[in-house]
């Protein structure tokens, strides 16, 4: 009825949840509901290892990636090769590629994409970062650029601003392929990923 | 690689997203890194917000839903009909009812449903609760109790139980109705659905 709603403090937990990412008002009232039903030291674990996270967690001043140590763990590993360098929009993106573990270079990480839609500009992202790093890498010539970023209109549009930047610098410029996804088939594939998987055909011997 | 892991502190803020129901290894990862691009203010709310509301909401001592004040707001309420008992799993589902602005009486929560696979038996629910109030409610004398449990194998079972229970004690006892969805049509109704939308069929004048 008019007048019946939740307390206070359960409209503010809710509010908190909708905040997070694809949580909308009904998961978001689900998950305080949830909350309270845990028990009170498990819900005063969960609070603190949100507010722990926040305060341990900094940018690496090498490649920016979110990290508990500085350098973070790839940048100061000495095996990897120096002079590749990936470039992705999101700290989780350097914790996808490093599942392929196909990738022995360093990174860089942009914090976000290019998009005039949600106005979000070069200069919001790392990327005065990236070229400092390209030219003041003390000694270290950096070999090729590697852009990782999604393969969405934003992450196109990122890579493309970044090409153009780096193409002139001599610096060898690649992005990563698009095409069918392993495992997946042809039938599922939509037609702009088909376009790209045939336009990237390969040789096969 | 290997040895490529997470920071401790993120493991734990990974962990902690991952007990929510609905949440997975994966949106747990992508919610913990959107914890770490928020203030650090937002991120003391949240935290703040979840052990407050843990804190404050207790349960109603007369229908056990959980509530920020004593009796909660439907108990207390004056205007409501105190002879019908709405009898629901969660709280959650008090406020689904409350929404549809149709009911007037008060409420009951039992605080889960009867489960032999996942081992929860009727003496862990508020059902002792519920009889010592259909007998003890001073003078008043409850006219019916509608079982609104959730129309799934453990709901049904519920309202099966509570209903053997209660006919004895000649209290009308109801249950809610099942049928196709309003707005819905018949092509996306299953079976089950179907058939209790036929059976509990109503003349129509």
């Amino acid at each position: 009825m008019s007048g019946f709603v939740h307390a206070p403090v359960m409209q503010e937990l809710m509010k908190q949840f909708g905040k997070l990412p694809g949580i909308g008002p009904k998961t978001a009232q689900r998950l305080a509901f949830f909350v309270l039903s845990l028990p009170e030291e498990e819900v005063g674990a969960f609070s603190e290892a949100m507010v722990k996270a926040k305060e341990t967690m900094t940018l690496c001043p090498v490649c920016y990636s979110l990290t508990d140590v500085t350098p973070c763990q790839v940048c100061r590993d000495g095996t990897r090769d120096r002079q590749v360098i990936c470039v992705v929009e999101e700290t989780s993106d350097v914790f996808s590629v490093e599942r392929a573990r196909e990738y022995r270079g360093l990174y860089h990480v942009l914090h976000g994409s290019i998009s005039p839609m949600e106005n979000r500009q070069p200069e919001d992202l790392k990327i005065k970062e990236l070229l400092s790093r390209l030219e003041g890498e003390n000694g270290v010539t950096v070999r090729e650029v590697i852009l990782a970023t999604n393969p969405d209109v934003e992450g196109e549009t990122t890579a493309l601003y970044l090409a153009r930047i780096l193409k002139p610098l001599g610096i060898k410029t690649t992005r990563i392929a698009h095409g069918i996804p392993v495992g997946s088939n042809l039938e599922h594939a939509d037609a702009a990923t088909l376009a790209q998987a045939l336009e990237g055909r390969r040789d096969i011997d």
